[in-house]
């Protein structure tokens, strides 16, 4: 085995300037599903086209439909090749009133001693991405190269959907040529003990806009007679879930497998409850399904969510109005073979129902995703655990995550290669939330990490 | 009876320039229920100020614990004295974009021949309070005094519950004398009906915030454990209306007494439908309690609406969060002897009953006020009956009204006095709406027939 103490050393001494780094990119607010962001999304594609290609990548930022996607090759001949994958975008910041510093200000913040980097995108994904590319980078500083082949592709639009993104990689093969896909936007077990995702759950997302009267009215002289959007929309929200908790479309669960039963023991071993679970975001009911373990709720067991809703007045004080139109996202995590075209049909049929005959509603539908399950016999896995466990100390879980990553299903389907999922995330690290922040020791032992996964890979047919 | 043609006269002469005085009130952006706009409420009265006092009234403009009032005294021994009542304030002006025009650049618009005047407050209230004020204009323009005594009083929050007003009354009774109260802020039955309404529905307003998780959540990582306040909400507001339409409230409808055979023969003789009524907003299926008359449904029966709803992410695109809070506006309408003290707590115990043991929930209270109906047998309402039938050519109807304008109960309550509700707006005038208009024959003829009903009034004792 190659000598990584050089390697890890590097990224010990340089952690202040990689920390500069990572606040360049922080700074820029690349919001994604923000239409008026757009040249912001450019700027941070084109910071980390320089940075590359500082860093001796090939590297080129490359048009698709929505915001552009930044390649970079570093190819080493007689090695494996890993196709690196994160995103450069990141959740809009509302509501702004409630972050601490401005979202897009970075710095460094200490609680009880533990360090954490404070920003939108800290965690999710630009945070993430930079302790792959600060490994790549002590490979560079010390050794001229890196330990095996590598692409890196860093999309703009995965907060949004991923939109373009598929049919630029389809139209794109060639240029993702891999054993194997890495991405870095997940989480840790806990703080000390690294986990390996090896299945998400999948997305569907509507957006529903019910409109009664072909104005505002008066409460006062039409209420009583007049329908009310935000009365029709909140019974199409009340009905979507029964009194046990479950989703009650029909036909929602066709498709969902029950989690195995030597699967769910270990589960159980595992410790977590709802105190541990939702204690620390101030809750301690689970809203889920009925007996049901916590970690089938968000993992193994589709889920539904309002995202936002709105309508009428929403001002300070009182206002006498019967809105014209209501609207509501309303989102599904899928799992199994849950199909989010069939759901999407389901859906609306089961939103129309709802709607009276005079009334009208638009239910959008965004982008979806089939939830994906990774085999757990891959090669790679068993040398990315190993590499974990020689930096945490302690060997990785391998877990299923609630949350989506749609690409993952692309690059199965259109490159058919597997993807390891491998991220430094915390379960309170506020992603898509005020005040989000990014551990220092994921940022600093997860640039570690990767050094040492990198180096196992390089000398797996070395 | 005193020869009215000169007055009448004068008012049709002087139509212009009445226009161009009510256009100046009109641009004063004097909304009350945004604290923004507070420095613009008292410019709305300091222009009332000046111009009653260069009609020659006393006047004053005097301080509440909100808005200030205007107050203005013209007396006439030996004449019955009038108390007019109403008010400087407009409602909020959002959705601003679907204003054809801006809000407050009032003007004259005409549509197969009909003119109107558009901008916000044009009917509700300013434009209604400028056709009694035209009226004395023109008595003291042609006859250097009016017809009877007349007090004027023209508050600043009728929007926002008349906050201070009832105090300010309380507090200066002794400017207050009069035989009776004068009120131009309701509706004509049709375009060439004029109408007189001698019943108001009460009103209790309400907002309600829920809190589940002390932070936004990411969807994919919480959804499916963590309670959603928007799901909390939308079960709140289904629950509040049953499948016939009736407010579901325990106790809600005691107090609330049947309308008298005899009043829904005369009703159902007036031919409105919900073809007629519902057909001009572009709904046709009544929302209201089965079984009922649209007229019942918008008069003599109380109603649930919710007045406005926001929580989570309402921007464009998409986000996967489970929001923190989520809240909503709701407000009854009442009648009878339904109190909305009793109805606050009936309604904070039916959604606390609703919020999970771990959620939060905020109910605030806002100004309420009991329905009224006036006595039938008041002698000021024959006479101004007779006024509006010389001018409209047609006998005026006397209907209950849906709206609330609570400072009428106050009047009988701190004053003794009862009120004659005549009003010059239509149905269609999108008061508290976007392009809210009032046609130039309310604001024209509403104007000569308070110079009717003024000079009956000043005949009845002379």
């Amino acid at each position: 085995m190659a000598d990584l103490a050089p390697i890890l050393n590097d990224i010990d001494r340089d952690l202040d300037n990689a920390l500069e780094r990572l606040f360049a990119f922080l700074r820029i607010p690349s919001i994604s599903t923000d239409p008026a962001y757009a040249g912001h999304c450019r700027e941070a594609a084109a910071w980390l086209h320089g940075h590359l290609e500082a860093l001796g990548f090939e590297t080129s930022v490359e048009e698709t439909s929505l915001h552009p996607v930044v390649l970079a090759h570093a190819p080493k001949p007689g090695t494996p090749h890993v196709l690196f994958y994160g995103h450069y975008d990141v959740q809009p910041v509302d509501p702004l009133e409630l972050w601490e510093t401005p979202p897009f200000e970075p710095h460094i913040a200490e609680d009880a001693g533990a360090k954490r980097i404070v920003g939108r995108g800290a965690s999710d994904d630009k945070g993430q991405v930079m302790t792959f590319i600060e490994a790549c980078r002590a490979f560079k500083a010390m050794e001229g190269e890196l330990p095996c082949g590598v692409t890196i592709l860093i999309e703009g639009a995965e907060e949004n959907g991923s939109q373009g993104l598929p049919e630029w990689v389809a139209a794109n093969r060639e240029k993702l040529g891999a054993d194997i896909v890495l991405v870095c936007d997940t989480s840790m077990w806990n703080p000390t003990t690294p986990a390996i995702t090896t299945a998400l759950r999948g997305l569907a997302y509507f957006e529903v806009k019910v409109t009664c009267a072909d104005r505002d009215l008066h409460s006062g002289f039409f209420g009583g007679a007049a329908r009310n959007p935000i009365h029709v929309l909140s019974r199409i929200i009340a009905d979507l879930h029964d009194a046990d908790g479950r989703v009650a479309l029909p036909g929602f669960y066709e498709g969902v497998r029950e989690t195995p039963p030597e699967v769910l023991e270990q589960w159980r071993g595992l410790g977590l409850t709802a105190e541990s679970f939702l204690g620390p975001i101030g809750l301690s009911e689970p809203a889920g399904e009925k007996g049901r373990l916590i970690l089938e709720m968000v993992q193994s067991r589709p889920a539904c969510d309002v995202n936002g809703i709105i309508g009428g007045y929403t001002g300070e004080g009182t206002k006498t109005v019967i809105a014209s139109t209501a609207s509501a996202k309303v989102s599904f995590r899928l799992v199994g073979d849950q199909d989010p075209a069939v759901l999407a049909k389901t859906f609306e049929a089961f939103v129309r129902e709802r709607v009276p005959a005079d009334c009208k509603v638009e239910v959008i539908t965004y982008k979806g995703s089939r939830a994906i399950a990774l085999p757990y016999d891959m090669p790679e896995l068993a040398l990315a655990k190993a590499a974990l466990e020689a930096e945490w100390g302690v060997p990785p879980v391998t877990v299923g995550a609630g949350g989506s990553i749609p690409i993952v299903g692309d690059f199965k389907r259109l490159l058919d290669r597997n993807t390891l999922l491998i991220g430094f995330g915390l379960d309170d690290d506020r992603i898509h939330s005020p005040n989000e922040k990014y551990a220092l020791t994921s940022f600093h032992k997860g640039a570690r990490s990767w050094a040492r996964i990198l180096s196992a890979f390089g000398q797996a047919r070395a």
